[in-house]
């Protein structure tokens, strides 16, 4: 074992040993927490934003891009983020809930009561103000958090966490339940994923590069925020208008976001009624379209889409677009070259919108709706940590809830079971 | 990629196939694979038994333990494995559910459907029944099962898989939703292991070998279904034959289960009201006493433990016993030997009992009653394929809806985010 790795296993194990003192506090305290971080993180301002100068310096001097260097900028996130943490302070806490409680036959009382999970790593990329964002609903929800962000992000995350920290011991949480992990060494991450004797969850957020890695690699449970490939299907029946509005809000609101949509399906029985204005009011925005043979026949503007574009994710101004001949092909397509997210269909008739809901398992299925509200804050969720397209512990926009668990709790006086 | 991993990659393939086809069942359909799968056993029964009678005398020729062939045995537990079938077919269906509908200020209509996980994989020692139990549950929650069984029981194995598919057939169920891993090769279980790609969910059922090597190397998210160190806790105010009558429920009902207890942890304030009759009936009964130096003064049958009995898993005539200072010092008793299985404080004093629930974080805690029950069917969850002790996805006994996620749902009428 390296020094790193043993740096890395001694970091999980004080994590896990604070999460025991997170697990037994109040809502009252956690959220004294959050209000002494946000006036700590404000105390702080001019400093953390010094070391996000510093990032911003170092992304620009190796070239980054525009759009990866504005997702290093604390200084516009700033607000937001502090009212983030306000937010989280009021929200309900899930911890200590009891349900399903019954009384057995012998008079055992059986229940379930909602826990923190207990340790939540969280691997994220380049926006520093997910460390602020991931850590107050992880303790919120009585867990204790051991990030890990962008290397580019390194100097802002740092100057974060250590506020964050210092918040923590002014209200006499242990420092410990907060942990960001200290060194732009890659090898950490390695050491990090084979830490499943303390570590619960792993929630990485990033590109599929780094979803894969943590699929294949890490031993703690993965909780995987993947990016999406989402769909509209516009059935025989949709309404010219609703389709319109649907498709664009869906696609042009907001591009670089894993819940707008990457394909559109038509029913072939609604190419001539319902799609050159769709298509026509996308180019007006600027998006290219791939288009089927019969997009391309129907709209001059198409360029032919191939294979790859049918599971290509965009997050930019191309909308791939396939005409089939009907629900069942509509489905068979979101199934092969989706990735489970968000599917919308546009439809008057209720056997196509019953079936489109009962049939996908994809974890956000809507009927005449944007795709855009696939988002734990839309959704009523009250927060969102991601949205989990890992059908195991939890399915879709995550918020609070997402992030415990429940045991069983029995209150006997005396039952045997002989 | 070897020829074996090539036909494990498209059992599992064809596996995800037919899962879309069991998702979209009845539950009558389901039910109708259950009944018609008893009566294809009932009438296989003899080449199924003759099966198990090659596995049987493989296993003696191989010398294994008379335990171990009996576990082998399927005649004397043919009655049990056929009601079985009938009990699930009884249990109501948790597919198609729909929780936490609310309406959002939109009028947008949001609900949680709950749906099958998809492929769910099961990794199995000797008993050749669970084949048949946990194919039913699998099933009935709507999954495809991919099972792979102890190799001493492969004969056996085969041929209840055989009925079970052919019962399928007989039902127009598709033949590849019950997959049976077809060679004895431990090859497969590593290529079985890395199927994420089609496969949801790997349960783990066996011993703790079988248990770490699916949790290091599966790439499938697993909910290990681990053995247990349990523990009673006999708190100051206990009385005493309260504690005897449940230490012994609970430690000699039956010795061989993880919801049995290991060790027995004692209030110091309790050692001369309650201990001596406690160890004096466990003795009678047969149970090795290994006892902490308190303990051992107290009880002279008592041999001294060692560090290493603290969390050994005996599942046998031997208990740990430790006298400790008080509540404080059980649960970190329990926080550092214990495998979060269950626990159970004997009291009559409110708060301790107060905080032992509030405070540890096993599966199942529990307050004046026996650790037996610790069992789907006892806290009535209907059936059980078996007791989760990882926090991620379900926690505790697990019936069906451990079996099953839940996906959003949106009904709109045109909404948009914009």
């Amino acid at each position: 074992m390296t020094d790193l790795s043993r740096d890395i296993e001694a970091l999980a194990r004080r994590a896990r040993e604070a999460s025991h003192a997170l697990a037994a506090l109040s809502s009252r305290e956690k959220d004294g927490w959050l209000e002494a971080s946000a006036a700590r993180l404000e105390a702080s301002k001019s400093a953390i934003l010094e070391a996000n100068h510093v990032d911003l310096g170092e992304a620009r001097d190796k070239g980054l891009s525009e759009p990866m260097v504005k997702r290093l900028d604390l200084a516009e996130k700033w607000n937001d983020m502090l009212a983030g943490l306000r937010d989280v302070a009021a929200l309900p806490d899930p911890v200590g809930e009891m349900t399903d409680v019954r009384l057995r036959p012998n008079g055992l009382q059986v229940g379930r009561m909602r826990i923190p999970l207990g340790v939540i790593a969280i691997i994220y990329e380049s926006r520093p103000n997910v460390t602020v964002d991931a850590a107050a609903l992880c303790v919120k929800a009585g867990n204790a958090v051991i990030l890990r962000g962008g290397s580019e992000a390194f100097n802002t995350n740092g100057a974060l966490a250590e506020a964050l920290r210092e918040a923590a011991g002014e209200v006499g949480l242990p420092q410990d339940a907060l942990a960001l992990v200290p060194t732009r060494d890659r090898a950490a991450v390695d050491a990090l994923l084979r830490q499943h004797r303390y570590v619960d969850l792993l929630i990485p957020r990033g590109g599929p590069g780094l979803i894969r890695k943590c699929t294949e690699e890490s031993t703690i449970p993965v909780v995987a925020h993947d990016a999406g490939v989402s769909h509209v299907f516009l059935d025989a029946s949709a309404d010219p208008e609703m389709a319109r509005a649907i498709v664009l809000d869906s696609k042009i609101r907001q591009m670089a976001v894993c819940n707008g949509i990457e394909t559109l399906l038509v029913h072939q029985d609604a190419v001539h009624s319902v799609l050159p204005d769709v298509l026509k009011a996308l180019h007006e925005e600027g998006v290219e379209i791939r288009g089927c043979p019969v997009t391309c026949e129907t709209f001059s503007e198409a360029v032919p889409a191939n294979e790859a574009d049918w599971s290509e994710e965009y997050l930019g101004p191309i909308l791939a677009v396939r005409v089939v001949a009907g629900l069942d092909a509509a489905i068979e397509h979101i199934r092969s070259y989706g990735s489970k997210h968000t599917e919308v269909i546009v439809t008057r008739d209720y056997e196509s919108a019953h079936a489109f809901v009962r049939r996908l398992d994809s974890c956000v299925v809507g009927v005449n709706c944007s795709t855009a509200f696939s988002d734990g804050y839309r959704l009523g969720l009250g927060a969102e940590i991601g949205i989990s397209t890992s059908k195991l512990h939890w399915y879709g926009p995550m918020g609070l809830e997402g992030l415990t668990t429940r045991k069983f709790v029995l209150f006997g006086d005396g039952q045997l079971r002989e």
